[in-house]
């Protein structure tokens, strides 16, 4: 999965084609300056960040372009228009790419046959796509006599891609189990009272996290006790254009008068106890990122599932002696079947600590599944 | 408290004397000094850390001294001592202390009377001595015509002082909590093991701290699940010289093949449930620092009384659903109630976190009462 800086040829040229060339100095800078514009693209949806750059065969740049959310031009095809504007010819272009060129029909075009059609010869590309349904971009090209490369600055790639890679890969929605919790691993006190456990500064950060994702799941336990809007808000508490799916797991009623039905994203009530129905609902809406804020029983249903791919925990400098404990009974009655978490970050957030731990097992079995991408 | 780098004299010479003079560049240097020589001492045990420079009344070092530890000679006689013992007179000389020099005759006569018989003409000080039956060393000195500076870096001298300064103006041993939990606050399986729950990292770090304090104690709870040893071993695994006092809180008797009568520090039951006894206790015992490392019962139980001063809690990337959780009953059933501490620091360990947190009133009443000091 590692390139070097010079480039690595995942793909040996075909029989009857020239060798293909390891990437030149300035398609890797060219490929850096796609990993900048693809990030101008929005952090969630259901398509990834892709960033473009087209070179004429001296190396000059002919077009540039970004992916900008479902509904707007891929990547590639933006750069072509790009070039068309500044008016430079195509033909003999190299493309340099961070994701492999889609080969499917799905609200555009497949961007293979207009990087043909626009008589680009070679195509650089960071991360190979692993979408069963856009897949196969690279194949055609090649079949068409293109010579492509692929594998080049892929970590960085990956990087790019976060989630979106994960959940294409899993073939369902990437899970993140937010938990605000005493340093005795309470999240309410005795009577279900729980605002505020953490701090100011771990609630903001909390919220930013909210606007990254696509949806945000609590148990019906929660929504009774806590009555929560499930808004993605900035730091003066006013809510974002874009608002994450607001969904709701189990089978009792969300109240009429509930903040859930204010201003905010979709309402989503899934009236299962299965969190892997939950994300067959949420993949087929095209959600990429779920957020489960709790509480405790779905948090627990959640990873006995094995459905969690990270967990951020909040830990406030707080004791409470009583209330429910941050996750109900996992099954686990001896220490030797704990379950064991790898440590990703410790941040101090105010007084409160945020640590960002992945379950040992989430990245062992992917299983790609088709996806619509577009 | 504070004091700037060129001393702030916070006692003003009285009638009939000359002013006092803030404190001159070398005496400065020499208190630094005494700080660092100070630090020689035991971390640990009934007196405090103490070191003193005597200087000519040109400036010149005449002789160096720290106190190491009970039944050796203070820092002010040590440092006699080494003036004597380079041939140099002292009459004249201005002694530098970290603390106030004592007035009271326990297993050493007084520092007073051995300055004075000295010679010395003006002692400056960083710490008042906050011991009410060795203070007022600085008054028996004035009275005698000495020159005396107190409150010259402070703040450092403070800092060096530790638990054994908070010990004493409290009137009981400094009492530091420590718990180990999984993140969702759980300090053992639902069948009572919890070994381990912190990574080897983790709990090395623990290991150092009790080689710091003078007893450690846990429940008869935690006796009887446990069978802790309650020792302080080095990295290899081997017992240090040192040995902290084995305490166990509760009415059930210790298993005569308990650990806890193996090698390790002298093993106290104090058969009450009452925290201020077991401190009474402790402190008749010149413990001055005292980590209670559980378990949840013995904890809530020291939370409840206000007798914890600091909390060490280590905090685990684990999640166990079910199991004893850190702290049992607190006698708080509304999130507005609950015992909120403050962040003293929060370091990494591994794949663990240890947050030190204070509660926030554990330093509004202290309480000086006799403590015996030598
Ligand atoms: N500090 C925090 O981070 C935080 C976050 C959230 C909640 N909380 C606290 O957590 C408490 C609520 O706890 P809770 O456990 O009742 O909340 P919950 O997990 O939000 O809701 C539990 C309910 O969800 C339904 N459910 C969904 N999936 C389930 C499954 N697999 N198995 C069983 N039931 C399932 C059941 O209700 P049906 O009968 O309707 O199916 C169940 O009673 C409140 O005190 C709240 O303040 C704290
Ligand atoms: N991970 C960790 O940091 C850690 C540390 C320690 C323990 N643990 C776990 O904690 C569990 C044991 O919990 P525990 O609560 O039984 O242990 P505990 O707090 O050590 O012991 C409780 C016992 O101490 C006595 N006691 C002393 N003061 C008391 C008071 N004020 N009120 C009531 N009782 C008092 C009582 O026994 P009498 O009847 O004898 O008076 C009581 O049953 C074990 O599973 C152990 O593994 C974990």
């Amino acid at each position: 999965m590692t390139s070097t800086a010079t480039g690595a040829p995942t793909t040996p040229a075909g029989p009857g084609t020239a060798p293909t060339q390891a990437a030149a100095p300035v398609e890797i800078a060219a490929l850096r300056d796609a990993l900048l514009l693809a990030r101008r693209g929005p952090r969630h949806g259901p398509n990834p960040r892709v960033g473009c750059v087209l070179l004429g065969p001296d190396g000059t740049v002919l077009g540039e372009g970004w992916h900008a959310g479902a509904g707007t031009p891929h990547a590639e095809v933006a750069a072509l228009a790009d070039a068309a504007r500044r008016g430079a010819g195509t033909t003999g272009a190299t493309a340099v790419v961070t994701l492999e060129p889609c080969n499917h029909t799905g609200r555009t075009g497949p961007c293979t046959e207009a990087l043909l059609a626009a008589g680009v010869r070679r195509v650089v590309v960071a991360v190979p796509d692993p979408n069963p349904v856009a897949a196969g971009g690279a194949d055609r090209l090649r079949k068409a006599g293109v010579d492509v490369l692929t594998g080049v600055l892929e970590d960085e790639g990956r990087t790019l891609l976060g989630t979106w890679l994960a959940s294409v890969e899993r073939g369902r929605p990437f899970v993140t189990l937010k938990i605000a919790t005493t340093l005795d691993g309470r999240v309410a006190a005795a009577d279900g009272t729980s605002r505020w456990i953490t701090s100011d500064v771990a609630r903001h950060h909390a919220h930013d996290l909210r606007a990254e994702v696509d949806a945000i799941a609590v148990g019906t336990g929660t929504v009774l006790t806590d009555d929560p809007a499930l808004t993605a808000r900035n730091a003066a508490g006013e809510l974002h254009t874009d608002q994450p799916l607001r969904v709701v797991v189990g089978h009792r009623d969300v109240p009429a008068d509930a903040r859930l039905h204010g201003p905010g994203g979709e309402l989503v009530h899934a009236r299962t106890h299965d969190p892997a129905e939950v994300l067959r609902i949420l993949g087929d809406r095209e959600v990429r990122h779920l957020l489960v804020e709790g509480g405790p029983t779905l948090a627990a249903a959640f990873l006995r599932a094995g459905l969690v791919d990270e967990v951020h925990a909040y830990v406030a400098p707080v004791l409470l002696g009583a209330g429910p404990a941050a996750v109900a009974d996992l099954g686990v009655t001896t220490i030797g079947d704990a379950v064991r978490l790898t440590t990703r970050s410790v941040l101090p957030l105010g007084p409160d600590v945020l640590v960002v731990a992945t379950p040992e097992l989430a990245h062992a079995t992917p299983t790609p599944q088709p996806t619509q991408e577009d």
